[in-house]
């Protein structure tokens, strides 16, 4: 099917599998994520029925009563410990594994259907409400879990169990007369769908997610006919109430990002992986345009997206309030994986920039160092009563820091027809083949995001000629690249410096990734970041902590002379780089008469600052915390 | 009672009576509120049906049906026309004024009760919800209708059938056995029974007025007795539920303003009024907490109080968003309100202050120049879309706003055991009495607020000693006084000049404010205001809109040493004086690629700035609008 082809710009990931990381900032995480966070989400759902309920033998009146997406965090679990054991074998949690695997296997109902809620609590409303029950979002989580499995381990129990699901759901949706014209509420199942083809290479599949993709928007709203056929008054449902779920329009006409955050970036990860193996150029269009919506437009310095509490998820341009900010974790997330997505159709570093800025930023604040406790909203300032909790009653964030921190590896490394791109600077090893089918070995050695110097050693297993592609961060003013210890000034296409040439085993590159502490501003229609600047070193976005500054956070100023010292402090926060500074505090006595004063009125006194990366703020006493600071 | 007798330090207003005002800045507004603005909301009582259903001919099935708060516009305009007559007598007008007044006292019951609603639409539910319901918020208002009424006018035929209305409500609230303990969910009829005590004296008002002050807020809660009797399910309504109704707490125990903004207001109106009258320094101790929480944490630059359209209200500190401000009209209006009674308690200017940056700014904002379109809500900032309407559903500020021009002249002089104070420069006269009974004219010309400059001629009847104070405004740096053109030096108390002399007929003082524009700035801890000023000139607060300014509003930069030119145009908005300037716009270039930039990369281009009274915006093409902008 020619239009599958992909074209040959296009890359494809480095899997997780050939990767092994040794860094100072991901190996951390990762090991706590392993050693912690993945024991502690199994006794969470295992504590709160949601690993038991598998068994279905809820009946009425029992508590707790199996809730509509109890399945998805299960889901993700397992495709969270599925990643583990890929890159550490582990014979008890791989036992562990198996055995919830075969309870959530056990539940498939004989047509195929499996959904714990769906199946005991209320059976007569399968498939009634697509737009608010998260059946399809649920089934979604399953294949993405039986993808991960079987690409672990090899393993088919949950492949096949969600093949023959996804079999099913084939049969009940489409656009073929007698099947439901359906899609789901909250996205998930288009881009699960398209890891179970490409597991499986089943084009059903494919086709069954380019419908749900193709179909949502179109008119008559398909959430309006259920709605209908329950009996439900939906005299109001125009498009702009559609807008929550990005179903006000057919995706291919949608130029802005609207609703709920998770499920848009589940929705445009999907589009663009259909975009991509369809070759299809309106599909990737309509995510340029949106792109250009959320990332200039809508998104914190932090790559958190979503400022809104009320709808989960995007407002008006430019409304970026930090206090308040909603900032799910998982919208953060899904900002990565949609980017990710994006830079495979098109090598351009502006989509790496933006997965960069929400990993080392917006995605890892969700967890804390020791890998225990969460943010499910992730604002940029707090008055110090925002803390991360052990689990939620609506505990997608966890689960889904989990799986991406497992899976970390993935996102370091892409394979294109002409060569090897690096998109990420994490110490460690890529085993992979180029494109001819040459084995390559890489190997990174980087104290980043605390220094900005990296060894790259390229070991093709015989010599090859390619192109390696590095990327030159968007932060970064001055690379400074060399070929075996000679300066070289190669190409720069997009962000990416390209060397091309015949490598030889054992070649080093070296790039020294100028990477001095900035005074960022915000574009100046934010209203909240007017007058503020935000302390940015390489990737990593700073904060101020109450308990690390005198000076009350919310009046500390920062001159925009201020010279700071750069320290790494291997004993804070599992080792961090801090910044020092001189800076001033607004005088109190100022503002103890009236709200408002001349300019020319307000002075200021001498302090001093301290910021930590934002990413691990609220591992220590609780306190008010910033990132946006007032400037000098 | 002694414990009735006001304080020495207590100043009475100068009522509206025996002040004209003949200025450039209000007498325009108070004749386009007299002869168009009265007969608009005449006709849209009439067209809405407010008025013909004090015909008490509804039957179900009708429509329109009777609003619970209909009655309280109709009173609204009672009021305002009654004060309209006053200083304006009009046959015709004073003519419908009776008619209308007729229909009102007709609808009253045997027992009293005049209420349309809960006469002809739900006659069982009488007093079953006063929480919601404004019951005694519509008898407040007819209430304070009355007494203006009879104020103006001299005739009883609204307040004869008030003091029955409030005998009657007096037989059903309160303390002793077999009466209701409850209150109104939205206060007014506390103020209201104080204005009919003050004009009729029957202290039974001033009681049942205090009854319902101190019941407010005790527990067990009213509003959870009463739904309980209603069969409604309360477990939820803890006391941060009622804070909407600022019925958390015993009102003596408040210390922060909560909850609806206008029913706050009123609630401390009334606590005002009987703090001053039973010399309860508890009371007021309770008003001077709130106070300094609202206008030290919670109030716009233009007096607009109440940010959040959610509940109406209040937030938290320094939550001030500009193009989602609420500050609703009715709100400013309360403010002044309180702060005159504030100020009648303890001649401080900072009351003054307050009440003058409300009035000049975020209350007249609420009308169009030409009197026929309102502002429900007063945002600080827009993008274009927010507009004066002729009307609302719920149009409780069109006619607050009519009945407060009409009174504006009891706004502006008190007189006070020892002598007479000047809180508004307003030109215009003002005939009145001094405490011992000297009869006194004083005259003020001036051009303010478009000038400082101002000359009163104090002529007692006879040469009288008294204590003249002069208002010398929290805006204003340099205040030059002279007394028969001979520079003076008075003592200043509280923000007072104090001119203490035997005055002859004739004497005249001048007084030159110093009126230079200012750059505002706001508190540090208002997150949209940071980095940004506001123009300021006397008591205008200025905002530039988007057809006087080619940058657009947004992107607007003033530089700290900008030399703004101060020009009066007669023909411009009804006549204003203009602020033009050199200022800068931010170059659009460096936002195009990202939303987040180093400071340092940011550019500016030359641009001019004109800017007009706040309060005046949307009186033309319509467009954007903002009064914080950029700092350079």
């Amino acid at each position: 099917m020619s239009a599958m082809n992909s074209r040959k710009t296009h890359l494809a990931a480095v899997p997780f599998t050939c990767v092994n990381i040794d860094d100072v900032f991901w190996a951390p995480r990762i090991r706590a994520n392993r050693e912690r966070t993945l024991d502690i989400e199994y006794q969470q759902c295992k504590d709160t029925g949601r690993i038991n309920a598998f068994r279905l033998d809820w009946l009425p009146g029992m508590e707790p009563e199996p809730h509509i997406f109890w399945d998805s965090d299960v889901a993700k679990w397992i495709e969270a410990v599925s990643y583990s054991l890929a890159s550490h074998p582990d014979a008890a949690l791989e036992a562990l594994l198996d055995e919830v695997i075969a309870l959530v296997v056990a539940a498939q109902q004989p047509d195929g259907y499996l959904n714990v809620h769906f199946t005991v609590v209320e059976p007569e409303k399968r498939w009634t409400n697509l737009r608010d029950w998260h059946e399809l979002y649920c089934a979604g989580h399953l294949m993405e879990a039986a993808a991960a499995h079987f690409q672990a381990t090899g393993k088919r129990t949950l492949l096949d169990a969600m093949c023959r699901y996804a079999d099913y759901i084939d049969t009940v949706f489409g656009p073929e007369p007698g099947k439901k014209r359906g899609y789901c509420g909250h996205e998930e199942i288009e881009l699960a769908l398209v890891k179970l083809y490409n597991v499986t290479g089943v084009e059903r599949y494919l086709r069954l997610s380019k419908y749900f993709v193709d179909e949502r928007g179109q008119q008559p709203y398909y959430f309006v006919q259920e709605a209908i056929a329950r009996g439900e008054d939906t005299s109001e449902w125009d498009a702009k109430a559609h807008e929550y779920w990005q179903a006000h329009l057919p995706v291919r006409e949608q130029s802005t990002v609207v609703g709920h955050a998770v499920r848009a970036m589940y929705l445009y990860s999907a589009m663009a992986d259909l975009a991509g193996i369809y070759d299809d150029t309106e599909l990737l269009s309509a995510c340029q345009r949106i792109w250009d919506d959320v990332c200039l437009k809508k998104m914190y310095l932090t790559g958190g997206i979503g400022p809104s509490a009320h709808n989960e998820g995007f407002t008006v341009p430019y409304d970026l309030p930090n206090r308040t900010a909603y900032a799910e974790t998982c919208a953060a997330i899904g900002l990565v994986m949609w980017n990710q997505r994006m830079l495979h159709l098109d090598c351009d570093s502006r989509y790496a920039d933006v997965l960069e800025r929400a990993l080392y930023n917006g995605v890892i604040s969700g967890v804390s160092l020791d890998g225990d406790k969460f943010f499910y909203e992730n604002p940029l300032a707090s008055d110090g009563n925002h803390h991360r909790q052990p689990w939620f009653g609506c505990s997608c964030c966890p689960t889904n820091i989990t799986r991406l921190l497992a899976s970390l590896g993935g996102y370091i490394y892409s394979v294109g027809a002409d060569g090897l791109a690096v998109h990420l600077y994490v110490q460690g090893d890529m085993t992979s083949a180029l494109a001819d089918g040459t084995p390559i070995n890489l190997r990174q050695q980087t104290q980043y995001p605390w220094d900005g110097a990296v060894q790259l050693t390229v070991t093709p297993a015989e010599a090859a000629k390619f192109t390696l592609r590095l990327r030159i961060p968007g932060w970064c003013q001055q690379a400074i690249i060399s070929l075996n210890s000679t300066t070289i000034t190669p190409t720069v296409e997009r962000g990416y410096a390209c060397i091309h040439r015949q490598w030889q085993p054992g070649d080093t590159v070296e790039i020294d990734l100028s990477m001095p502490v900035v005074q960022v501003a915000a574009h100046p229609e934010i209203p909240q970041d007017t007058g503020r600047i935000a302390l940015q070193r390489g990737p990593v976005v700073y904060c101020v902590e109450g308990l690390d500054n005198t000076e009350s956070v919310a009046r500390l100023v920062v001159p925009p002379d201020t010279d700071f010292q750069v320290r790494f402090e291997p004993e804070l926060l599992h080792g961090v780089v801090v910044l020092e500074g001189e800076a001033l505090g607004v005088d109190e006595v100022c503002w103890q008469h009236s709200l408002y004063q001349p300019a020319t009125a307000i002075s200021y006194h001498p302090t001093t600052l301290r910021a930590i990366p934002y990413a691990t703020w609220d591992n220590r006493t609780p306190g008010e915390m910033a990132v946006w600071l007032l400037r000098g």
